[in-house]
């Protein structure tokens, strides 16, 4: 009896052209993640769920794979790689080199909802340096973004910088510091809800004054040191935070394209987590799918495990978002052909000589598949064009006795005859994009 | 109150160096799979439970991460890459390309026992090809094993080759084929055991004759077209599998090193999958770990699925394994340095112009950090050395008004005073090893 097969909802295949993308954005990224010294680690899929959910409770626990192993234990699928990291950071902290710079790219689970392209099983590409509550550690923090999306060559990439401090700030200056929790989440959402609904939920949590001061202070516009003297005055003066991120916009000025990086408070970042700076990432013309890369400041990453307080500042990727959004604009990376060459079998009896040539390419860089049967020279073509492989070389028994190749381009179906194998090598060097 | 931070037994964390090993091994594979024309493919790491179990019951049940969702979907983890490979071209096998050749890396779990160094997460590396059973994709396998091998520059590997189908001649010569599982098993255990213990085993299944026959089918020596002729003579002649294996051989006589790939009869792999050419694969001087990459041909990789059957051959790399066999030789590949330059920080109020120096030396190829904080230089140069980064810029207010840097060499203490930024360059381009 045969067995139907079928994928549970929200999880997914990837055909090879999606996972040649995937594989060659995750590789940009870690060649980026380490020229600026940070090095990868990695951490269980499964773990002990109190480890995991300790903190958590509300809505993440719904959302975990909880179950119990042939042991008994209580274990859950990681959720995030925020939560492994902290224990990971506890348990190691011996062992590894404070200040600690690492990126972590894998994979996470949650059941929610699978509505609006939101999937059950997804891959997040974290980065955070931890041990130091420097200035410095801030500001690469935003470097490391704005040449993460340079290497991967997205034009129109603007990172959002805000301060929970200085909002803090302007929040006790108007003594509606202890609505704070729910003043953050509806200016968190307002990019979502638009102007009108959030003034109108600000107004019920405080009054008219406040509520226009706070969209005032959300909404300062100018330059990114205009803005900061606006936010300064709105939250009662200069401060140790408002200096933070004025030598952060100095810093930037000579270090990033002018634009790139923008002041924007509107950003606050929902989580309570977040103590410092925070910023969010937009695609230039995909605004609309949301933050492709957000984080911040955080006073201490492992107080769910250890008293010695840890604080750290990172981001992360969310990187199905991120190949959603460049889908979108038309500008994924990379090529997805399966070769560069495909080498057609004419005559089963010259397999050998046909994997010799093979072996002979790729010693010279060249991709190349062999094909594996001698059908119709036709079908073999329609196979590699199929597959985008641009270049297909022909030998039959006559050109192995003359020592020579054919060489075809599939798209203009031109045809190269009797080439030596070096002729061949020169014409497919001149060829390759690479 | 705090919680205890630990992980479950038999899953592990990854810290910075060993991690750094496991992706460069990764990135050599990949490369070395991608240059044959092998592509990569993703699968969820959660299935229905029925589609990743309806073949399998006996020991594999038992080992399997099993629960229910939120939904109430009995799931699983997936416990291998090959059951999830057959899915994967049952579902798929319209939007893709016969002849296929996939190359998967990735984690699977059983919660097996886990002692002699076995673990509950470990990663596999996968690469078949499927919808043909042409010889040249069975030779093709066994040089992308060891190109594989060849990239990874790990001297001394052989390949051991043999095939099903002329063992179950020899069999049926000797009218023991009803007993061919059992004696399947018992040779496939002969390295573990020893000629002693399996020859006993032998003459209990079939005959002391039959059992002293079988001793020497599998013990046959010599070169290769020479054991060759030896089994055909104990299998009742000639037989397209033995001309299969005799086409691979006299190709494999050009293609690679002599003695890189062994006839020997005593492969057989235990599993009832396989039905023509088996192979597995020795680490020279680490033997006793067993084999790092096994696999052979099979006659439908998606019987459980489907009607329409799918041959394939293919072969599967135990990265954990082949890691632990790497190591116990001294062999692993590349370096573990988090960076090539540390850039040291002698005044926080030098930032910036510490970044910029940063970002200037990246463009050149260089991986550097920045030390986040201005603290004192001989502690920095301490945390430059734990981390096995070789050298390091030191540059205080004087030099940056002077317009240069100092590079210190960590192993020898020498130090290049008040160099240009070009020439500090240079310097670190003659010393780094790329």
């Amino acid at each position: 009896m045969e067995i139907t097969p079928r994928i549970l909802k929200g999880f997914r295949d990837f055909l090879p052209p999606a996972e040649i993308r995937r594989k060659e954005l995750v590789r940009i990224l870690e060649d980026s993640f380490r020229s600026f010294g940070f090095v990868p680690i990695d951490t269980p899929l499964l773990e002990y769920a109190e480890v995991l959910l300790g903190k958590g409770g509300g809505e993440t626990d719904k959302q975990v794979y909880r179950f119990n192993d042939h042991g008994g234990r209580d274990v859950a699928l990681r959720f995030d790689l925020t939560v492994p990291f902290a224990r990971y950071m506890a348990m190691h902290r011996n062992e590894l080199n404070l200040p600690f710079k690492r990126f972590h790219i894998n994979k996470v689970f949650r059941g929610e909802n699978t509505q609006r392209g939101r999937y059950r099983e997804f891959t997040q590409c974290d980065f955070d340096i931890v041990g130091t509550d420097s200035v410095s550690a801030d500001l690469e923090i935003v470097l490391m973004i704005t040449s993460a999306f340079a290497a991967l060559q997205i034009p129109g990439v603007t990172v959002h910088i805000s301060h929970r401090g200085i909002f803090n700030r302007f929040l006790q200056a108007h003594q509606v510091q202890d609505q704070s929790v729910e003043i953050l989440r509806t200016v968190d959402k307002l990019r979502k809800v638009g102007e009108e609904e959030t003034l109108q939920t600000l107004q019920t949590l405080t009054s008219p004054e406040i509520a226009g001061k706070t969209l005032a202070f959300i909404g300062a516009s100018g330059s990114f040191q205009e803005i900061l003297t606006t936010l300064e005055s709105l939250a009662g003066g200069p401060c140790p935070e408002s200096q933070t991120l004025r030598e952060i916009g100095t810093a930037l000025e000579t270090l990033v394209t002018p634009g790139t990086v923008i002041l924007d408070p509107s950003i606050t970042r929902g989580l309570d987590y977040y103590t410092g700076v925070v910023f969010e990432t937009f695609l230039k013309g995909a605004e609309g799918i949301g933050s492709v890369c957000s984080g911040g400041r955080y006073d201490d990453l492992v107080s769910l495990y250890s008293k010695e307080a840890m604080p750290g500042v990172g981001a992360s990727i969310g990187l199905d978002r991120l190949l959603a959004g460049l889908e979108e604009l038309g500008q994924l990376p990379g090529t997805t052909a399966a070769a560069d060459v495909l080498i057609t079998m004419q005559d089963a009896a010259l397999t050998a000589h046909y994997h010799e040539l093979g072996q002979r390419l790729r010693a010279r860089g060249i991709r190349c598949e062999v094909y594996p049967e001698a059908q119709k020279l036709g079908r073999q073509f329609a196979f590699a064009e199929r597959k985008e492989i641009p270049l297909a070389l022909v030998c039959g028994l006559r050109e192995h006795q003359d020592g020579t190749v054919n060489l075809r381009i599939l798209e203009t179906r031109e045809n190269h005859q009797d080439l030596t194998e070096e002729q061949a090598l020169e014409i497919i060097h001149g060829l390759l994009p690479r």
